[in-house]
């Protein structure tokens, strides 16, 4: 599987799997966080390879549906992106503190 | 209606909107949105009011299942609490950089 896809369908799965019933919930577990194959997940479930590789066809054309509906993974990023810049912030106004407590101390010293 | 059940429903149909019917979506929004009775949805779909109300009374549980499941609305809500404190902590940053303003002022003074 190509990395951006995978990790794509992750995060999809992490958001929408309440959404999905337990056996698409299993196959796409096993995929794509255990990293089964598909023939080793037909095997665990006695079916065949096709049709777990159906049924975890259908289920990413769901997930994808839902992200187009929710936008879910799109919102999260743009969080993310926000987040990164209110970290870096906080970080200059740690400094800022320190700053002040220079400040302070000059102050006494008058 | 309740003012309470209201405000719930609303956000709740907010939130999960783009997963319903085209119908579905209709009768709620002219309920909920535009402040429309049973009736007067019945008499613009030519259908009877208890068909509106059955079909309203299906979509509202079907929200509360999707917000059960996906927690959007609960999320949404814990988010205004955190932003709320976020601007207070604002409106105290922008009074520090003021103090910031005059100690500088102050400093030029010597």
């Amino acid at each position: 599987m190509m990395l951006e896809k995978t990790t794509r369908l992750t995060y999809l799965f992490d958001f929408y799997q309440s959404l999905l019933t337990p056996k698409q919930k299993s196959y796409m577990s096993l995929y794509y966080l255990d990293d089964y194959s598909l023939g080793e997940i037909a095997e665990e479930y006695s079916v065949s390879r096709q049709a777990v590789y159906d049924n975890i066809k259908r289920t990413e054309a769901m997930l994808e549906q839902y992200e187009e509906k929710l936008l879910l993974f799109q919102k999260f990023q743009e969080r993310q992106k926000i987040m990164t810049k209110l970290r870096e912030f906080s970080a200059v106004m740690a400094n800022h503190n320190q700053y002040e407590v220079l400040l302070q101390e000059l102050e006494k010293l008058d």
